[in-house]
């Protein structure tokens, strides 16, 4: 029976998300059926509104890809999965289990079809998925992942973006107590890559343009904190890190950040600016590297929940009503939130 | 007693290279005479041919830093090398030995004075270093090494350049049996790369602007030979390999050759275009990486020296008498070497 669920979606371009009503299929053999209660807001969900804003995607767009909830519905043969039981969910909800990438358990480079949590095409029935700012959401219970026990709910559901986002590299590049690390921004991103470079063991140094910030950088686990308009402070940086995570959205030169590396360092870019950078090869030259990375797939979300729950490291969340989704997205907007926001389902 | 010696230099902005005589300073404690038999030409001697002759650089400039000769004199305390024995010398030739790079191994880097083998200010009595396009040179024992027994000396010299800057990034990133390697441009550089990987037991690829070049890539050890302008070719090999090397210096676009590489591939770039490149995030999302990489310091060089031994790898070179430098830098210029020109002293 398909399952009525009431969203806060984009229904016409530049205006509020409004409340939407709308049926969730009934779960299909394999998919559970999930009660929204958390779901972060993450900055691309403006980047997705404003798209959908300007003719960019479909109409109505309901955001929400980094969630929490409780299974209230089982599709045929999920054994795995009981009814009650809490689940986490991340931006992606499929992929062909086929390809080299999905066989290497990076099913976000899936070569076919990565099925995004919302805006995505989902290929079975040809639609446009629709997001977490729902109240329910279906999808296959092999993408959702058990809550761990012990860590606060609302501060998990940041973890299934920003958190596998940052943890990506962070495990990747074997980031320990060895490893000296750079965090470049202090937003959604930013603190967690703090939190759980801290976790792991590492020193962490971060770079912000707000002095302001820099208790608060501390705080989430910073051994240093670098004022990156602060020529003297940079220059002091130079040489210093093995890796650096740039979440930087904003255009912004590399270059500063790559002198912040020894030989053999690795710059990770987070962000997708759409101009791209340019790329000085004096700047790189002693074996620095420049690194992509996306979010998880599913081998490495587990082993990020896993750690988190280990070390006890949650987002740093305000929880609003998802009745109040439009001030959540306006104060983000306007960097206005320490440091993520997730609106909560039922309120 | 200084050693007098005859050059081939460039001593007016535009001219030919033309003979100079001399004199070779004495052998500082822990230095060595060598007599220059055989020394490369690498195309950043263009380079500094053009940049002096812009005026960006002193005269006379004699070139050359990738050599072999035997040594002729010892400075004071220099037990480990003998009169008689045959050397080899790269582009470096001294270091401050104390900062974090020399102690580390990677002397190119030091952050001193990493002292070029022509070109580079000697700090030690405030002269330019003049190159091994002379018959005699002067430097620190520690900066020699012992050239292998059983290779080719003409072939051995411009491994100490070419060579190492490609065995750099090869060693570091762990080519091995397990590896496909692709190898973007075919000369001084890319032939040394087909070599070296094949092998280090690598498959290998070549990309090339000229299909007359398939059969002398195969001929190095190439498995594939991609056309880089043939789009069906260049489709078939994306996502295919896990290392690129790229040695091609005029200004070009990575992102093709990035689209080759897989999830956790890394594309090095080892020629450094002024303009430097423009980076598409997309086409490094999947935890592909950028390098930039140098030449080896000492053990990356004598680790390459040995397995060159091993396996019998020298480059393929065409020797002139000195005599004739002019008439291999026109042909240099004008790409006209197969694949590395060396220029013989005594001849």
């Amino acid at each position: 029976m398909p399952t009525t669920t009431t969203a806060w979606a984009l229904q016409a371009a530049g205006a509020d998300l409004t409340p939407l009503t709308f049926e969730r299929r009934d779960p299909r053999p394999g998919e559970v059926v999930v009660r929204v209660t958390h779901c972060g807001v993450c900055h691309s969900d403006l980047h997705a509104i404003d798209a959908a804003g300007a003719g960019m995607g479909g109409l109505p767009l309901v955001p929400g890809h980094e969630f929490v909830g409780e299974v209230v519905g089982l599709g045929e043969g999920v054994t795995d999965r009981s009814v009650g039981q809490l689940v986490a969910v991340g931006n992606i909800i499929d992929s062909c289990g086929e390809c080299a990438a999905c066989l290497g358990g990076d099913e976000p480079y899936c070569a076919q079809f990565p099925l995004q949590t919302y805006g995505g095409h989902d290929p079975y029935d040809d639609t446009t998925t629709r997001g977490a700012y729902a109240d329910h959401y279906v999808l296959r219970a092999d993408f959702t992942y058990p809550l761990p026990e012990g860590l606060d709910p609302a501060g998990v559901a940041p973890l299934m973006c920003a958190g596998v986002t940052v943890w990506q590299p962070l495990s990747h590049l074997g980031v320990g107590p060895d490893t000296a690390v750079g965090v470049v921004g202090l937003g959604g991103l930013g603190h967690l890559a703090v939190k759980l470079a801290a976790a792991l063991g590492a020193r962490v140094t971060v770079f912000t343009t707000s002095a302001a910030k820099a208790q608060q950088a501390r705080d989430l686990g910073a051994t240093d904190v670098v004022v990156s308009t602060d020529e003297a402070a940079m220059a002091t940086a130079q040489q210093t890190l093995d890796v650096v995570i740039d979440t930087v959205a904003a255009a912004h030169a590399l270059e500063p950040y790559l002198g912040t590396l020894r030989i053999d360092g690795t710059l990770v870019v987070l962000a997708l600016p759409g101009e791209g950078w340019h790329l000085d090869p004096m700047s790189i030259l002693p074996r620095r590297r420049v690194m992509g990375s996306g979010s998880c797939g599913r081998p490495d979300t587990a082993a990020m929940l896993a750690f988190a729950a280990e070390h006890g490291v949650v987002a740093d969340v305000e929880v609003l009503p998802a009745s109040e989704v439009n001030t959540a997205l306006t104060r983000l907007r306007a960097n206005d939130v320490r440091f993520r926001f997730v609106i909560e389902h039922g309120r």
